[in-house]
């Protein structure tokens, strides 16, 4: 492990060290590894929590939940779960699923192509990934358009380009102007060609997975055995709610659990209709779901990284539109926290909303939804920048005005510092009542550094910001986005691996790519 | 005490059990008094607070506090102060300041016209006040205007006609058309003619106050005796910081204390300018100030309500422009929780922001700082709706944006109810995997009310927001206050009293108001 660290440092070069290289138009925080210094908030009592855990329990063992593959229904059986013969339904035994889940380690490393970019995972880490999956991407200039190639490969170098987000969550945009088959292969390419973060591949049936597991094995320079050694790729499983897992995601999981790779498991429980209308309901559901996700996951390879996910939200009863960012969301979130820490594994949870554009709205349900992850203790937060109208779209400007909140976010989970020099009593003696503090030693010598300096936000008094135009947040955030993608430099990568990924993708597009999954 | 509740409540007549009288076309949850179910955050160990505990006590015992008024400086020295001769300057003893505090109730009610909008100020409750103290205000139709008597009444209309706004926490903005003199007058009797809620009265000198104070009498219907039988009206007491305390609001401490009303000492430690550029010196300072004016209340008359006010920020340290609603706000908001709970007495926070217009930032810096008061366990918001560039702007379309992001924390702050029933897992036996919630019995009983419905916030897909005009919350805002507005009807007000309080205020306009503060 250590030695592959030094081999990928090694690697880089000298540059790397400087973070946020190629973005000298923005003046960001630096790289850095957050942590949270708070106490989780607690939604839920403790019995609460036994309580909804011994409703997911009695869930899974008296309706159980339906593995849509013989290959997953196999391994379950073995391991000592009840199949239903001649259907997919598994029912568990609570003794088996704790005992599943107690091989799963409460904290890992997830690593990047760039060892700068590492990621503890779990604990009081905190990961903020990028947008992922939206079919549409937008900006000013563009309007809203299906998402294409472009787009793709602008919102990769956005999120290579801004410390606060850590890792390539997914497509941030669904190119489908690149062909389903080969989609994967061009898309991984360009994570590892315009980013050195960490980055998540589909669990689209087997052979994406592997795809995706021999571009990373080439473009860490790895052997085929030092593959499993430690994590470096991540998916996301997605149950279909309610209480199904279907054949492509579950072939994601075997392959990436079996090599040490990153499962996360995320019940899609949309409270009203994919389970109850309720949040204890939908929350009871979520953790059957899950629990039997991940305990199938350590079945597959005990021990194998796992992450539980929550994404609880509530529809609108009025018209079924899911809605997100909402109070239900953000105490689902918290006890989501909750839930995962009872069983000892990191939790993910997300920056979402359900606006239609880069407004206020847009601003406050991601505020809810990024104070529910981590008043809630979230380690992995999928969709931190770019994400709109409740995932349907990937917004430029959006990314910008999320990577602010983020970035204050950090600072929020920054200790404070309290010391004698901090207080700063002499200066407060020195300045008196009646004085003022901006030419005070103590001042002076903190000018540079004393409090967040932000990205997008603008303080100018009205009269000025008027005369220089009357800019909203969004069309700030239209400029900068531009300026970053204009200062745009990729990260070094060694030309040998370069050509050997782009021969192994140029092979495999030969081949014909993947089945449609 | 209960025997004023129910005068109050008979004068009020037989409709004012129905929150939100005349507001037919808003769609909104019904009065509430909140309270917090979680555990107040700590941004601060017990040793920090400690450390600034001793480190503000050392500042009141070396540097001391500047009194501007003689018979505060008299009051002072009575109660075993060190008064330096010939001078303003103040040092007190720890041992007095906390014998002064010891008297300083943890909880109060703070009673309103109307019994039903009474508020329990302390413990966990906690109750949001509107925009106070702008000079301008704003909408999309008018844009920016200096503060006027329409707009004033307008934004009253708005504080009776929003159940999430619990309490008129000042002039929403300043009507500059009335002469300063008599503005006080006017302002007030419109406060208790166009709300029925708890009000405020500005201590810019002792005329004023007791002109105030009067109002609230006959306003009340109360004996002279009666008026200091319990809290009906607070004061905003802000020091000059660093270390001064202004004649005009001295005046206010003492003839609201004297008589039970309730004084909140807030100091404006903007860190950097008027107090340390650093989060640790800037909360000793707050510390220090809040605890003088609050002893002082004290020594003018132990046991009188008082309110620990936190304010501070940071300002931009290139230009010296104010910030609000940034990581250091509300670490600040968070840790003033902690200070003030630290003295047992209760706090005092704001739902503050910077931005030029209701955008993004505007909501993002509100966001920042709710989560930072309710994180910080607040009991009493002050500028909860509408408050815009740093206090010199009261917005119309921001105090629905407002509105809608507080009910929202209403609902956080709604416990989780987790029962057999609640759980529902008849209901998921029922649909089973695969299935969906919808059409179940379980999701139908719970149809009308399972989640939060929104004001403002727009939750259609895009395709139906785009032909619908595409407004973005802030235009959807602009309609809902002025549909709010439309069906406006004032609160009861028995024609008697309404007499009477008119006649008092003809009788002062005549005799020409009050002097220049």
């Amino acid at each position: 492990m250590a030695r592959d660290a030094e081999r990928r440092r090694a690697r880089q070069g000298a540059g790397t060290r400087v973070a946020g290289r190629g973005t000298a138009g923005l003046k960001q925080l630096p790289w850095r590894r957050l942590e949270s210094p708070y106490q989780p908030l607690e939604v839920l009592s403790p019995e609460q929590v036994e309580m909804i855990s011994d409703a997911a329990f009695q869930i899974l063992e008296e309706v159980g939940m339906d593995f849509l593959h013989p290959e997953a229904l196999e391994i379950l059986a073995e391991s000592g779960a009840e199949v239903e013969p001649g259907s997919a339904r598994v029912r568990f035994d609570r003794g088996l699923v704790k005992q599943a889940l107690a091989s799963a380690p409460a904290q890992f490393t997830l690593h990047a192509r760039n060892p700068e970019h590492d990621l503890p995972i779990g604990g009081r880490h905190v990961a903020f990934g990028s947008v992922a999956s939206a079919p549409n991407a937008s900006d000013l200039d563009g309007g809203r358009r299906p998402g294409n190639q472009r787009d793709y490969q602008n919102f990769l170098r956005l999120t290579q380009a801004f410390n606060i987000v850590h890792f390539v969550a997914g497509y941030p945009v669904e190119p489908v102007d690149l062909h389903p088959a080969t989609r994967h292969l061009d898309c991984l390419r360009d994570c590892l060609a315009l980013t050195d973060k960490a980055f998540h591949a589909y669990a689209l049936g087997r052979t994406r997975i592997l795809d995706a597991l021999e571009i990373v094995r080439l473009g860490f320079g790895l052997t085929e055995s030092e593959l499993a050694d430690a994590p470096r790729l991540f998916t996301i499983v997605n149950t279909s709610s309610p209480l199904r897992l279907d054949g492509p995601m579950i072939e994601g999981v075997i392959e990436m659990a079996r090599r040490n790779q990153v499962v996360a498991v995320t019940p899609f429980t949309l409270s009203g209709a994919m389970s109850p209308a309720t949040l204890a309901g939908a929350l009871t559901q979520q953790h059957a779901e899950a629990m039997a996700g991940l305990a199938f996951a350590q079945m597959v390879n005990p021990g194998a990284p796992v992450i539980y996910g929550g994404f609880t939200s509530n529809v609108d009863m009025k018209s079924g539109a899911p809605a997100f960012g909402t109070p239900e969301y953000t105490r689902a979130a918290i006890a989501g926290g909750q839930l995962a820490r009872d069983l000892g594994v990191p939790y993910r949870s997300s920056n979402a909303n359900a606006a239609n554009c880069v407004d206020g709205q847009a601003a406050y349900e991601s505020q809810m939804s990024i104070w529910g992850a981590l008043m809630g203790q979230a380690n992995f937060i999928m969709h931190g920048a770019g994400w709109l109208e409740g995932g349907l779209c990937a917004s430029f400007e959006k990314f910008v005005l999320d990577a602010e909140m983020l970035q204050m976010m950090s600072e929020v989970m920054t200790p404070l510092e309290v010391s004698e020099a901090s207080i700063g009593l002499d200066a407060i003696r020195e300045v008196g009542p009646g004085g003022h503090f901006f030419g005070a030693a103590h001042t002076l010598e903190r000018y540079e550094s004393a409090f967040y300096s932000p990205m997008l936000s603008d303080w100018r008094n009205f009269e000025t910001w008027q005369e220089a135009g009357s800019e909203t947040a969004t069309q700030r955030a239209n400029r900068v986005y531009k300026q970053v993608l204009a200062d745009f430099t990729p990260p070094p990568l060694d030309p040998a691996i370069r050509e050997a990924v782009d021969d192994f993708v140029l092979r495999r597009t030969a081949e014909g790519g993947a089945e449609a999954a």
